[in-house]
């Protein structure tokens, strides 16, 4: 197995982009990526793989890998469209990792995006919902926000988690976010400006009780992109300092969530962990920056605990005690994760590498920037837990 | 790169399957693979892939692949939905391939499926032709047998092709398929009953002139699944003779057909096949028996010729004398293809490796065997041939 560098990286803003169609998105993110690599370079792509949900049901659109390759004028590349739910970016940097490793291939594009504010309201959360069981629970009108606020209930009785701790990560994310110029919420809160406010009914209204507005993602349109290569060639094709994927892992839970003996476990999320630990010969606390998938703020406090940051019940704590910002033990979503960057769905697990590459190659405005960052780690979240991909990175010759 | 062996194929008969949900279809086939490999053995699967195009526009459902796992009882493994078109099976193969050959994962499962018989009529087409451009093909009605109805008259011009030899291709292939217990459509047909016959326009209507009904592939439920792991644990874990993919490629072309220089040169196939005789390090009169994509009959054609069994203009003619069927130059699709066996999009690549690993395997009753087969060769053909897989497949120790 070869060791896979990233070469490349590319974001474009994420947010409303109603001039541009899920291609143009994903061609813009993707030559970003190539010019990242080398401004004046040739660089043969070999492969591509794209990371989306929901093209057919969003755009009524399939086998955007093959019109994406095209677009790129990357024609005869090999082309295929990676789906995992909102672990679809993950997914598709996973089958280029193997794509490069297995030695087929050398160059490999992964782009992952989604254009999904075509839809408004409901319909963005039906859309999400195509994933839950199509007999016992999707027919029954439970949505992804709904299982999150059960979530959060069932963890707030076990663990003792408040919703101050919650308010601490919204905040912290969205104050990140402002800092970002990819991020599609752009507004720093506060507590008494949003959550204890007199208008906190209207402004943040309950989503799925005990979650609110603000403990909830946006719904997003954008993309972003890497290249990858075997890390042998990576010097002779770029001058950035090189990352590798020195880990990584992917495992499933039960489709249906009422089918898991203590439904606070996300047992999908540890594995996943743990795989990447194991391949990486690393522990949690070697991981000196972190991209967890904080589509709701409870997942930031249960991930940080399922991948071995905290233990069980101390992950909301330490949120509030200011363990997970600059300065902290280990500083999570520092980009404004998902909360604050914005989670188009098969664009997120990519934006989360792309965020750690900066990182490593400690290419971030000070004030964004995690000082000597060596590791960093990702969670794709897919499903409600029931398919989690986790990446480790290293920085090499630091 | 690892050698990839695949150990255990499955298959469930195509057709109208009313009573199944794409989920059963994919778990049944599943299942069928995974027995396959050992009826009383315990398999540690690591990984699934499933190959399907339209889960969310014709189903209303994405992350197929984390559904079936846990239908499995192969959670955790890992699970990713690999889509590109009509071609998505071949794709899924194509990743499972450099999953194992990477050292990653050792066993994996590849599924493939499709229900599309849930629309009807235009709706089926309307859903194909979700892969066309959106901007330049689909808004003016496009539509894949319109493709492949003027692909058919350049061809015709340009090299001669006449209705007579596609006639013989459709009467061959509904001839195989008529012995093949997996296909959807069981009747052979003759040249007088149906071509010729006074009622021929109304049993033979025109779909896209010169192309009519019995040129083309019917809409059709189906799925398909293999087994692969690393060459060096196939006798460890099976006693079916190994079949390994001595060679795969995959290329793509432009997006809209118009922008081809030659329109009926399909610069993909020759690109893919060449990459996978190149990695095979073999060529095409190696090969005893092919499974080629024939959604229309005239592909069969082209397709003969672009991967080099035929010269250009060759195809049609050896169709005719037979040189294509048992006993001939090289049999072509005595499975009955996607002619007769259907076409559920995401399984025909699964299906077309399949009935390969059978034909190596020396598996099949003698009127359906090819005597002593060695080498096979598919092709899954994507857009309108915009993105197209080749696999050869090589029987070891014999």
């Amino acid at each position: 197995m070869r060791d896979v560098a990233i070469i490349g990286v590319g974001m474009i803003p994420f947010g409303r982009r109603d001039q541009d169609s899920l291609l143009d998105m994903l061609a813009y993110s993707s030559l970003k990526a190539l010019d990242d690599v080398s401004p004046t370079g040739e660089l043969k792509v070999d492969a591509v793989y794209v990371g989306n949900m929901g093209a057919g049901i969003l755009q009524h659109q399939t086998a955007v890998a093959s019109a994406l390759v095209d677009r790129l004028a990357l024609l005869p590349a090999a082309a295929d469209v990676v789906e995992n739910g909102p672990a679809s970016g993950g997914s598709a940097v996973k089958n280029g990792v193997l794509a490069v490793a297995s030695g087929y291939y050398d160059v490999v594009l992964v782009a992952g995006g989604e254009k999904m504010r075509e839809v408004t309201g409901w319909r963005a959360t039906d859309f999400v919902a195509t994933l839950t069981h199509p007999q016992t629970e999707y027919p029954y009108g439970i949505t992804l926000p709904g299982m999150a606020g059960m979530f959060t209930q069932l963890y707030m009785e076990k663990y003792g988690v408040t919703r101050e701790m919650l308010v601490s990560i919204a905040i912290k994310n969205q104050e990140m976010g402002a800092l970002n110029p990819y991020a599609h919420v752009e507004m720093a809160i506060t507590k008494e400006g949003i959550f204890d406010s007199p208008h906190s009914v209207v402004n943040n209204p309950p989503v799925a009780e005990p979650l609110h507005l603000y403990d909830a993602c946006p719904v997003s349109d954008g993309s972003a992109a890497l290249v990858l290569c075997p890390l042998e060639m990576a010097k002779k094709l770029t001058k950035n300092v090189p990352v590798v994927v020195a880990g990584f892992g992917q495992a499933t839970d039960t489709h249906t969530l009422a089918e898991r003996d203590d439904p606070t476990d996300l047992k999908a999320v540890t594995l996943a962990a743990r795989q990447a630990f194991e391949r990486a010969k690393l522990k949690p606390e070697d991981i000196d920056v972190a991209e967890l998938h904080d589509a709701f703020t409870i997942l930031e406090v249960a991930e940080s605990e399922h991948v071995g940051f905290f233990k069980k019940g101390e992950g909301g704590k330490a949120a509030l005690a200011g363990e997970t910002t600059f300065g902290g033990k280990i500083p999570i979503n520092v980009s404004g994760g998902l909360k604050a960057r914005g989670h188009p769905v098969g664009a997120t697990g990519v934006a989360q590498v792309a965020d750690i590459v900066w990182q490593l190659r400690h290419d971030l405005p000070a004030d964004r920037q995690v000082k000597d960052a060596e590791y960093g780690l990702t969670v794709n979240f897919g499903g409600f837990g029931n398919n989690v991909l986790c990446f480790i990175l290293k920085r090499v010759g630091s």
